[in-house]
């Protein structure tokens, strides 16, 4: 199997000033091309500490994916490295990196500056894709210490539109090992339980398949069931078989048959049947809307929502009574019924969501923080729910607004697909 | 100067399934007690590796801080590690994180399984603080190959609430030198203009002063300026000074004299002044009221607000005129003001914020992906501005949240307090 280290070179990095999302995007695309990622790491605009780092993960890795250090202001360190390690004579220039920066810086209107041109002049060694999306080009470095290293722009997002033609350059050069995986999405178990209930299944897994759980507040579980070094036709069936057996273990806990999410799951269900939702947020404050509109498309089904978090907005939006919030208060079934019917009303959809609980602080002994009622209403009639989670505002946002859409998954499902 | 390292072990890193935010955090409060990260590493579950990488960091650094390998389920080996490398005989109950065990699983309604309870055995030379938010607790090894090693729990939430006991034991442990911090928020200037315009000020700056530019996406761009090896008593009122000209020189850019964000700006000048607060969202779809909600104690101000992603729910819930729709289309700035004043009028607020644009996919000659007007309702009437982003949907989703928050706070400056 081809292993690969992705280095992040920078600064803005090791003072925390920025979250590095680069190294996660280039391992989810190498591992889907088998290859182990075998280290990650971060590194200073340092040129000895560069040097060392990059020489050790060549003479490791058959591949180093790194990106930064290549901005207009400090690219000089970083690609001077790169120049040593390679053996490169001197610099040259690249005419389609070229023409991409005046086009770039053009079309931004500003002024095409030296350090501006510069960035298009590569080590001799380097083989140069060209970058689209910015001014810095993406340089392949061949055979260094047995490895091949590939230099990528720091800017997310021009790093994520290189790795298309990185992955496609690698596919090339290296022969790749088969890896088959499979992933299901479930939510509404703890892991350490869900680990007991599959304990017999998975020590009974073939010795190539191995499970993996990959928890999220959000999202809940991902069970991914991993195959290495197998045959497709010969394999995927035996994979297979055992997705098979787990399914029929997680039963209505499983919420898609592949990578997903709770929001991206319930949008398919809506859109597939032509079905529309509305939300009503106390509590979550916007975070189930947030989630929901993440999803591009979202649009088709989404009709939109109304955070009521002062109760005058519960009573005269969403026209919940106002004896109701008086007799048995904000957090209570019945409100959470009422404001989920409300939205429904107000924007005509098939189904509504509803929250209003306690994210924090606050709270006292009949409803401690932590507490949410979830209202669901459509075509079954209004059902409510009930949990109970942590001190933790942001965290109960969090798990609140993923609650509400597990409960809302659910009775989606049962209304479009029976029980 | 001290230096230290950061690990983070995990499968799920390695594999692109997570994006690793503790690093960023951990390396921000050790920058700011004056530590150096000089590295950051990610490492997979594997026994010999998780070992070789600690070994080589503790000798490198005064301080290793690693998270993650310590979940309840079984692939996680990183416990034995940490006895081998501290030399530790077995393992130990610590009964003060077995209580918390217990506490948290109860509290959340769970069974207390083997699993669970073996969170809390810990080597014999580990020292623990216990983790209140979760069942690993935090284990410091002292003096292994000359480093201090803290091993946190993987979940951000868990990780995150452990690092001030960390950095106190830290500071307790390691001569620090000094660092006094100032620290000022600014929104609504480039890094680069706003470098021009501080220049004079900054060259002048004393030699134990020190600025730093801390940009962020929602927040705009932190200004620190740092005087090291200071005496609080003596070297305070030095720095104060230069806080004043810095401030002066800032004007209306100046939205937090201490580290904040725009939404807890927005919240403190609202709160004071017993004025409230509601919002109509298009394109953010949400994402303005979770950051107004995110900061604890908004039920004060914000009444609520209403996501209107149909165009049905903007005539019908906020009362945008259907020909102003139909003549000018969705994205414009009558829309915007109109769905301003909708929501403000609705919910009686005092203040009323709108958005209403394309975050992407799509758009046209007139209104291309990452245009957004944005609607500003209140005492001094309704006002519009337009921005125009990018062609990427999540950070356009981001700048038209900050943008409208940003018009919002200085607005509201201007209300209150005048121009």
């Amino acid at each position: 199997m081809r292993t690969a280290s992705i280095c992040t070179i920078g600064d803005e990095i090791l003072i925390g000033q920025i979250v590095d999302t680069n190294s996660s995007h280039f391992a989810r695309a190498l591992e889907e091309a088998g290859i182990k990622v075998s280290r990650m790491v971060s590194i200073p605009d340092n040129a000895s500490e560069i040097e060392s780092v990059l020489i050790r993960e060549l003479s490791n890795n058959d591949i180093v994916i790194t990106s930064g250090g290549l901005g207009p202001t400090k690219d000089d360190i970083t690609k001077a490295v790169l120049a040593k390690i390679s053996g490169s004579k001197g610099y040259v220039e690249h005419p389609g990196q070229l023409e991409m920066v005046h086009r770039i810086l053009s079309s931004r209107g500003l002024d095409v500056l030296p350090i501006n041109l510069a960035q298009a002049m590569v080590p001799d060694k380097a083989e140069v894709i060209v970058n689209r999306l910015g001014t810095a080009p993406v340089m392949v470095f061949r055979d260094i210490c047995g490895g091949t290293l590939y230099s990528l722009p720091g800017v997310p997002f021009e790093a994520v539109g290189a790795m298309p033609a990185v992955m496609d350059d690698i596919k090339k050069h290296q022969e790749l090992g088969n890896i088959l995986h499979r992933s299901l999405m479930v939510y509404g178990i703890a892991e350490s339980a869900l680990s007991e209930k599959l304990a017999p299944w998975e020590d009974a897994l073939p010795s190539d398949m191995h499970l993996a759980y990959l928890p999220d507040t959000l999202t809940g579980i991902r069970l991914r069931v991993s195959l290495y070094g197998g045959d497709e036709s010969k394999d995927l069936p035996r994979l297979e078989s055992e997705i098979i057996k787990l399914k029929a273990l997680l039963g209505s806990l499983l919420y898609a048959d592949e990578d997903s999410n709770l929001e991206s799951a319930i949008g398919k269900m809506l859109r597939e049947a032509g079905k529309t939702l509305s939300a009503a947020e106390s509590c979550t404050g916007g975070e189930i809307a947030h989630l929901i509109t993440s999803v591009a498309g979202s649009s088709a089904y989404f009709l939109g929502s109304v955070t009521s978090y002062a109760v005058s907005v519960k009573e005269s939006v969403l026209g919940v009574p106002a004896d109701t919030v008086d007799r048995l208060g904000v957090v209570s079934s019945e409100v959470a019924a009422a404001m989920a019917e409300g939205v429904r009303k107000l924007t005509g959809s098939d189904f509504a969501v509803s929250t209003t609980g306690l994210a924090g602080p606050g709270g006292d002994d009949e409803n401690p923080v932590g507490t949410v009622w979830i209202g669901i209403s459509g075509p079954l009639g209004t059902r409510t729910v009930k949990y109970r989670y942590s001190n933790d505002r942001k965290r109960n946002i969090e798990r609140f607004a993923a609650s509400a859409l597990n409960a809302l998954r659910l009775y989606i499902q049962e209304a479009l697909f029976g029980a």
